[in-house]
């Protein structure tokens, strides 16, 4: 690690799934003398795509040197896997970060910066089927863990990794002492948390909600990996 | 509900544990139509208890009407406790709002409030042994109902009462979608969210952390209960 401090450095991009980066957040926080930056272009206030306003700490540019890079997920990813600015910025950082994340649809990010090519990744549920597309072997488990790849299913698995994440690179008893200050010993009401747990009629209907977004997303990763194609034919060529 | 759009308020105070929040807040903005409103003394940003900064959208004095009135914990807390403006707000607010929730050490500060009287509540584990001192009987449970008040354990049991909530004011369907969207199906890598799975050396070492904070707590928690002690004796007269 850095100089015995820590250094986690999370994506923070408009319409983000802002849970897919405080779960994470909370964990990775509590590690001792962890620091926990929050990357985007400039410094002013990001939205989430339901409305919760956070504030970058640094900008992209200006990003300290990263034990972890983690790219959480949510609707603004489809705008992310055509902006040059932010595949470069992890294409770059990523050789010289030890660790990487994708929560969620963050990890399709990763596969659009070239970062996924023969690994096994994980995303959230209905986007899963876009991971070949980067190259990656889809996995259909909460964590994915490749090498030094973390990898998980939706939104609220990144508490899920991130717990792994520091138990990997940590231990277990830190791991166990933050999962023990957060109380994450989860009872959900229901059990609908996956499409086999919710059944056909839940899962439909949500699909169905999400068809336009899905659809979206569709055209923007099939961009996502064109792109990703000629800007590896120009190097090898 | 407030014409068929309903109306979220959450404290968002100074060194709140922000996954008390964002956890919750996930939840509760997917429900269709929901205005999520943030509400402090001010529209400054607000830094959470690990450093992450988000921005409220409503003063106190100008929140709207709400339909669940819900209060996150943390290290702040400690501060609430004796914040008459606080309290006054929750107190008065309370009368007209029609569901109440305390996240975490959150239910201390409705304690405080005089909203616990006589009521069945949770905490994080390791502060259950002060709700008595606010009148409430102390449940050692993720998720705790007495009629509209719904209190939850620590941090991450945020999630599961919001799920709660949601299903019981907008039906199991609702609450389902919810959290099939944000695939809360949860997988922690170790059982060691609670202090019986944790066992007592995780947990002594854990409590050995949070001893500073927990004996400035315990003197906060005596200042609150007097003062409420007092309130009360000055109606009464």
């Amino acid at each position: 690690m850095t100089e015995n401090a820590p250094s986690f450095g999370l994506l923070l991009f408009p319409n983000v799934t802002q849970l897919d980066l405080t779960g994470p957040y909370e964990v990775l926080a509590r590690v001792p003398g962890a620091q926990v930056h929050l990357l985007w272009k400039t410094l002013d206030p990001v939205r989430s795509d339901t409305g919760l306003t956070i504030l970058p700490t640094s900008t992209l540019a200006e990003a300290p040197p990263l034990d972890l890079l983690l790219v959480p997920g949510g609707g603004g990813i489809n705008a992310l896997l055509a902006d040059e600015e932010v595949l470069a910025f992890l294409a770059e950082r990523a050789s010289g970060t030890r660790y990487l994340s994708g929560i969620c649809t963050g990890s399709l990010v990763l596969g659009a910066a070239g970062l996924l090519e023969g690994k096994r990744a994980g995303t959230h549920w209905a986007s899963r089927g876009f991971l070949s597309a980067f190259g990656a072997t889809p996995v259909a488990e909460r964590v994915v863990v490749d090498g030094t790849l973390f990898t998980g299913g939706g939104v609220t698995a990144g508490i899920d990794v991130a717990l792994r994440i520091v138990g990997e690179l940590f231990g277990e008893q830190t791991a166990k002492l933050i999962q023990l200050s957060i109380e994450y010993d989860p009872k959900p009401p229901f059990d609908s948390g996956s499409p086999d747990g919710a059944g056909a009629q839940v899962t439909d209907q949500l699909l169905a909600r999400m068809r336009p977004m899905l659809d979206a997303r569709a055209a923007a990763v099939a961009a996502g990996a064109e792109a990703l194609r000629r800007r590896r034919s120009a190097r090898a060529s």
